[in-house]
């Protein structure tokens, strides 16, 4: 006789997780929620916008994940996940109205998922934003015990007039770069192959120049730039935030025609975390600024006339170059 | 000198697939995608609706991505992701608006990322669904060379007053199952451990009773039952997608306090394949319900004086079972 446990599924197992679940969450719900209805999808009512433009993306943690299994540290990555999709949405002028997770895995503790849970719900209320549903995936042969792959899809709402485009860039624009935290999810498994791999480090080691031990370096929470941001969008030309692609892909999408940028790479200080990858990976700079954030995680796109004032806000903003007339793209001299 | 692609991460090779992907999901996109001005997030126009209340549902593909992988077979099962998530969100009386998906790998030929969003745009086209954006994730180390973990989130909405809210239901109300196409998306752990473990079947053998090859048969795609439900929703109390959690699950969570509801479960024909999968695996009637839909993908939930109106509408509906008092919830007899 067989039953579904013993191909790897637990159903019962499943439903006690969800039942836990469902008290955590509700910790991010607004009354927009029309949480007591939902069964087979989640409820939001959308209220309060004349012309509302939903705004939707949908990310990965990537392999910071198998850091967060070296370390044993579950609670921070659903953080990492919410703020890494709200600076998405936030760089087209959005506010985050909910998130919705996937987990997959193959065998993992029901205290674990429990740790997930925290850090996306964490996330979601420092974002103001409801953790309205999600799927909870026991796939038997897929992932390493112990192992999982955590996603998360965000809708955000923005009035059309209120859109950044950045059609509107000018040569001129000024470049304001805000400091990230660390890596934020980008580039691990670069990171990973030259601390791990080719220098044999612990993630418990503590090297000389990192205020932590190398583990916790690396799993730093990705900042959202929500708190900081949202109430001077109307200021702001365009946004960039620095992920996958680095600074090459991300800027070079923002730009018009004729219109390229220059980024002084002098101007702000690398965090020693990027210097430690360069230097032990011997890694050419192109290849840093194309995989790594550098220390900047979202770039601030402003006329020059308004700078002064951008800068009187954001007194961490440090200017890190311009736009200029020409058809080169992205140049970090 | 480490580059990125030397961590098994190739950022050329994704920007590819990205300008390919581009142009195949156009053509799933309506008026209300304002894609011209999408970068970092997917933009999507709510127009229409008074009180408009989104409704989301996340869902993954399951381990029938391994029998796609045993018959490299990639273009439906995308279609079987998006199927499913309209069905989830159907049951709620949504109509969908937009989908992202989420596809992660270690190795994977681009051949098959193509496969798999030929499925996606087939599924997002049948369904009038806007494809508008997604993740395509490369994670060194974290899945099997050609296998990949395949995930959807859908948003679509419903008028406030338009939900479909199965407080409603009482006793006398009548179930009417509409037939499945096959496994659908639920139950694949254990069929394969049925079919490839214990019967040591090849997915390419012919089963006497079974139309196709077991593969094909397993690759049936997950029913969309949005064309043919999503007219009829005024008429329609409540229904349950049978997914996993099976009658028992699925049901269950629609019943109201003092309702239970009695199936006669020889009412409609099994399909051959749950029948083998029962007599090879030996598995008893109640684990069968529990993880399979059993031939019956919908279970529509109308009051005794619509149904004659809804079979004569709907024919192929088999009533199956009614609401009666009590607490005892889902008796399968």
């Amino acid at each position: 006789m067989v039953l579904y446990q013993d191909a790897g599924v637990d159903i019962d197992t499943a439903k006690a997780i969800k039942r836990r679940i469902k008290k955590l969450v509700k910790k991010t719900f607004s009354p927009n929620v029309l949480s007591e209805i939902g069964q087979f999808g989640s409820l939001y009512q959308l209220t309060g916008y004349k012309r509302p433009v939903l705004v939707a993306s949908c990310d990965g943690v990537g392999t910071k994940l198998l850091v967060a299994a070296m370390m044993k540290k579950h609670d921070t990555v659903g953080e990492d996940l919410v703020n890494h999709c709200v600076n998405d949405i936030l760089t087209l002028g959005a506010r985050p109205l909910f998130f919705l997770d996937y987990i997959a895995y193959s065998q993992l503790a029901k205290a674990t998922i429990g740790e997930i849970f925290k850090g996306l719900v964490s996330g979601c209320r420092n974002n103001h934003c409801a953790l309205i549903g999600g799927e909870t995936a026991q796939m038997p042969g897929f992932y390493q015990p112990g192992e999982y792959d955590l996603v998360g899809f965000i809708v955000g709402v923005v009035e059309k007039d209120k859109i950044i485009e950045s059609e509107k860039l000018n040569a001129g624009d000024v470049l304001i770069g805000l400091p990230s935290s660390g890596l934020h999810t980008n580039g691990y498994s670069l990171a990973r192959k030259v601390f791990f791999e080719i220098k044999q480090f612990k993630p418990t080691d503590n090297i000389k120049g990192l205020k932590k031990s190398l583990g916790e370096e690396l799993l730093r929470v990705h900042r959202s730039y929500y708190p900081v941001l949202y109430p001077f969008l109307k200021n702001i030309k365009a946004l960039a935030h620095i992920t996958g692609g680095g600074f090459y892909e991300n800027i070079q999408r923002l730009l018009p025609q004729n219109i390229a940028c220059v980024i002084n790479k002098n101007s702000w200080r690398k965090p020693k975390i990027f210097q430690l990858i360069q230097d032990y990976g011997n890694i050419p700079d192109a290849e840093m600024y194309r995989v790594f954030n550098m220390g900047i995680g979202m770039i601030i796109f402003v006329s020059k006339k308004s700078l002064p004032k951008i800068l009187k806000a954001l007194p961490e903003g440090i200017v890190i170059g311009e736009l200029v007339k020409g058809n080169f793209g992205v140049k970090i001299q």
